[in-house]
């Protein structure tokens, strides 16, 4: 630790974080809608719209509603003190539920060393909770409570998150000209109800990563059949960053839309990190274990063993991480299969399981102490994120034996941790061409019997270093569309170096981009709502409600007053691209207005819910009979 | 013009242009392919790579060529003079099928009269070249001499320049792990013949747009059996940007990879700023010349005529325009279904002439002068860019009835286009969710009888403004795999502001992915070795070579020394993502090399061409079987 550390973790513990990263965003407020109990309240983000000006008088147009990851950060009257951690909102749930109890001392020896270590105290998180475990025979994950046909208040609360932009349906005009989907055999309903969530908890489609140890989380769902998902991924490496970048982040992510945060630390305090940042954390948090317990044996893969790594995940399932990315299909016999690659093994996580692979000649001790794994997972419902360490890493590589191998066993040890009642998902690739995406939602949905499928991209070329979010980007909505249920994003910086804050906002933002281009080619009921109000905005020239819709309204904003700075530009009549005179929107208004001027008005004084007249049909087409006989009369005559 | 403006012409004029937009790209350099005549020069750029260090030492990495559209700017040995223009490239091809004339003066009035114009002497280019056109009675299209059985030398130089990456097929062992592609009926040869491309453009099944008047041209083919290729829009508009400013969009433009540039400007002096752009472009100008004529009428669409488009037509063939936007699909009843929508008319031209047609009450006047517009494209060679006025602003109006009547009516004026051996391509949109991409792809090649599309992206959602590069990158990568032919980008800026340089080349190399995932995915022969060269770069920590073979070597490489500073950095064997005792790529080399050293060795010392050794592979099962079998009876006894 440098002293240059030291003062900056002065800042985490000593000031509240920076207004940047909490201010509401514009025109938008925080609503709360409440389930059968007084203790369940949704959030979401309300956009405030202006009124649409008509000649003859102005229309409302209702707020619309989006599903908001941004925790109480953006709820001005939350108290964000960032030492203290983020209020409780599970507690009383989990009590309820009668079947945990809360730990005397933390279990993890290492966790134990870390917290009575005074050389650390500058470092530590004031307000660590006590530990709380499933009491001796229980198991306490939302797939076990499903399976017993308990909707538990977490279901609940997800029904009426996801459920929101189908609530608006009923009171916009907008989703009139809503298109279809094709949806690629998903079960996507027409209202989402807590009953829904439990079966699809229950059969294993979606998960609830919701640690008994993060009551701070505010529930969301990973499955196909519900909402399209993001992952931003945070964490120090050995070259730099220090735990108050780190919190930062995390809230940053989360402000621009990540659903789920994954803290992939490498370098130093990892430990210490990992608690401000779940205690500070509204959004469900995975990590790598492994990451850590390699670090506990010095960096050599050769000394990791079962008893470092059970340690980890007691460690970190005790802190509350929700899940645990775990590499168990590395298998031995994998292993020779990469040789042959133009880029080997690219999983971090993947060539250290090989590594220890080759070096003992044994099997992956995290495939051969599966089950063992399991009965910690349940013990504190972490899911398993089950890792694809022999992911491609280039085009080159995509859809081979190695990888489509480890594919298999994923599936293997999914059905064996359904047996404990695990929830669990499946990690994806990577780098492959697109017209070898959609193989690999077909093989996982197959394999792993439907269990939500979360993927890294993929990166549909490999040529663009500086550009992977979009080269990322495009796999990621494609295979988004398919129906992979969480996109883990990938940020500018990706191959090249370490993202800052920038890279993580262009890093969010493009996921949300292609998790929502997907919810719309799926035909998720209520998905179009804001893409229509947006282009309503837009058509209308209402300059502020665009930006206020967007999914970056700062940037938005900024880019217009590029151009146009003065504020009287935001509420003219054409935009900064063609100029006053030149605007096609405002030529189409006009070619609207010439038709109502000239007798082709319509009823009521809504121009936007305008059905063409018979009239007016009438008249056309005998014009334009009369002309098509004009033209195919010239064409006759040159 | 201000004095402000005109200070910046002097830049033009007397000085050459900055040299960030002409010096080479870092280890590149400019290599000619000579073809059957020694004027047939074709450029391409050769990447140069460093060797491969290995314990048993070093492997030499062949060079990398690929696709060059940048012209003679990245050519050390070329004399640019911005107020000369470019050397010629086609003169004498042209003066050999002696079919063409030189005219006395311009045939425009228009042109006439701002050609003596004594105002404009400051704006004007100086070497102004003179007017060619057909001889009476001649047809001087590209299509009407392959139609003839004639193999041009401009069909020869592309044969040369698209097999480029083929060529190279043969002294490369990367492209050994190469993947198919699913094509969906694109016919794309082994080897790219000039007879091919002869075939194809008297098909109709690409277009190879090069106006006699533009010899400085590089000749380049678009069609869906050649690369993808992408387009640039640039172009003043009333509210700013000067004549300098556009040039050196251009070249800026060609420099990130533009295979064609439109001038789209509808500001001040569009006669003149098109004169600079052309006489210094090596890639095809297109632009929609309803703007020009609009700012002829003083921008009353009303007041438009064929007398006013006609002339304008002339005066801009005549400067070398090489494809025309002709927004001749915008019929009278197709005007009323675009009532309903939630935004309208968004096409600057199709709204342009919805208004004109609404105010005569006629039809579309390039509807019914359209073989006159042949006779005068046939005149020049101009090809047809059938402009899709109707096109969806917004994915609620995706596919309408309006957007697929026009679509319909484009197809028609194919046919009788073709009739006049004048080459066609057929815009497309726009806004489209990601399941209805397809559907445009299929009816164009269907109703356009498989002429070459053309689209606007499409956006594949409305909500993210300031991120359109991205949105509408998706929907490009996906019709560009289903088989359009060229994509025109889209910037950061859509929707906000006027694209400045940065803007512009974030919109350039996000097409360019989008481009080469198409090609990809359709499984073009030899576009794979880009990506194959990079990952191994990747791989072997060659930072230079990675930066080198990627889209923007530039901001790779700033990107990188963001995090890791140092000229060192770029040589160590670990990256700035996970720190020296954490590379994945690292360990998997490790993997290797314990693999060889302890008796797996394969024979040679080319690490990469490892096949797995039988030896291997059955030790490697045998202990994996062991271990399963371990791991089996583990399941069973906890």
């Amino acid at each position: 630790m440098t002293a240059d550390n030291a003062t900056r973790l002065e800042n985490i513990t000593h000031q509240t974080i920076s207004e940047e990263v909490t201010r509401p965003l514009p025109a938008s407020s925080k609503v709360y809608l409440q389930g059968s109990r007084a203790d369940i309240r949704v959030p979401m983000r309300e956009i405030a719209l202006t009124d649409t000006q008509l000649e003859s008088g102005s229309e409302k147009n209702p707020p619309v509603r989006v599903y908001d990851t941004s925790g109480p950060y953006t709820d001005p009257d939350a108290c964000i003190d960032l030492k203290k951690g983020l209020p409780d909102v599970r507690t009383a749930w989990i009590e309820t539920r009668d079947d945990t109890e809360m730990l005397e001392s933390v279990s993890s020896q290492f966790m134990q060393q870390r917290q009575s270590d005074p050389a650390l105290a500058h470092l530590r998180f004031e307000h660590i909770r006590q530990p709380r475990r499933a009491k001796a025979g229980n198991n306490v994950t939302q797939m076990h409570y499903a399976r017993q046909g308990i909707v538990t208040p977490e279901m609940e609360y997800i029904a009426i998150r996801e459920n929101m932009a189908r609530a608006q349906l009923a009171q916009s005009e907008l989703l009139r000209q809503q298109h279809g989907g094709e949806n690629f055999g998903a079960l996507i309903p027409e209202q989402i109800t807590p009953e829904f969530v439990r079966d699809e908890v229950a059969r294993g489609r979606a998960i609830i990563p919701a640690n008994i140890n993060h009551p701070e989380l505010e529930p969301m769902i990973i499955g196909r059949n519900f909402l399209v998902k993001i992952n931003g991924n945070i964490g120090n490496s050995a070259l730099g960053s220090s735990i108050e970048e780190e919190v930062e982040k995390m809230v940053w992510s989360t402000r621009w839309g990540a659903d789920t945060v994954m803290d992939l630390s490498t370098g130093a305090n990892i430990h210490e990190t990992r608690e401000w940042i779940i205690r500070n954390a509204s959004v469900p948090i995975g990590t790598v274990p492994v990451y850590q317990a390699l670090e506990k044996v010095n960096g050599v893969a050769e000394d990791l063993n079962w008893e470092v790594f059970r340690d980890t995940l007691i460690e970190q399932a005790e802190q509350g991480v929700d899940y645990f990315t775990i590499h168990a299909g590395v298998l031995l016999r994998y292993v020779p299969l990469t040789a042959k690659r133009v880029t080997g093994i690219v999983s971090r996580g993947g060539s250290i399981m090989a590594k220890w692979c080759l070096a003992h000649h044994e099997e992956n001790f995290l495939y051969t102490h599966f089950e063992e794994i399991c009965e910690i997972m349940k013990a504190y419902d972490v899911s398993f994120s089950l890792g694809d360490g022999l992911r491609p890493g280039s085009v080159a590589d995509a859809n081979d034996e190695a990888q489509f191998g480890e594919l298999e066993t994923l599936g293997e040890l999914t059905k064996i941790a359904w047996q404990h009642d695990v929830q669990t998902m499946i990690e994806g690739p990577g780098h492959v061409p697109m017209h070898m995406v959609k193989e690999n939602m077909d093989k996982q949905l197959k394999h792993c019997d439907e269990a939500p499928f979360y993927t890294l991209g993929p990166l549909v070329t490999d040529i663009a270093p500086g550009y992977d979010h979009i080269t990322s980007g495009i796999g990621a909505a494609m295979i988004g569309w398919y129906g992979c249920a969480m996109l883990c994003y990938v940020t500018p910086k990706e191959h090249l170096g370490l993202p800052d804050k920038h890279d993580v906002k262009e890093g969010i933002i493009t996921y949300k981009v292609a998790a929502h281009a997907a919810d719309l080619a799926k035909g998720h009921p209520g998905a179009q709502l804001r893409d229509n109000a947006l282009s309503k905005a837009r058509f209308e020239f209402r300059w502020e409600d665009q930006f206020n819709l967007g999914l970056d309204p700062d940037t938005a904003r900024a880019y217009h007053d590029a151009t146009l700075p003065k504020e009287s530009a935001k509420v003219a009549h054409f935009c900064s691209m063609c100029g006053p005179k030149f605007c096609s929107m405002k030529i189409t208004q006009d070619v609207r207005d010439y038709a109502r001027d000239n007798g082709y008005e319509v009823a009521g004084d809504e121009i936007r819910m305008v059905d063409v007249e018979s009239e007016l049909q009438e008249k056309m087409q005998e014009k334009s009979r009369e002309f098509r006989e004009q033209g195919s009369e010239l064409y006759h005559r040159v």
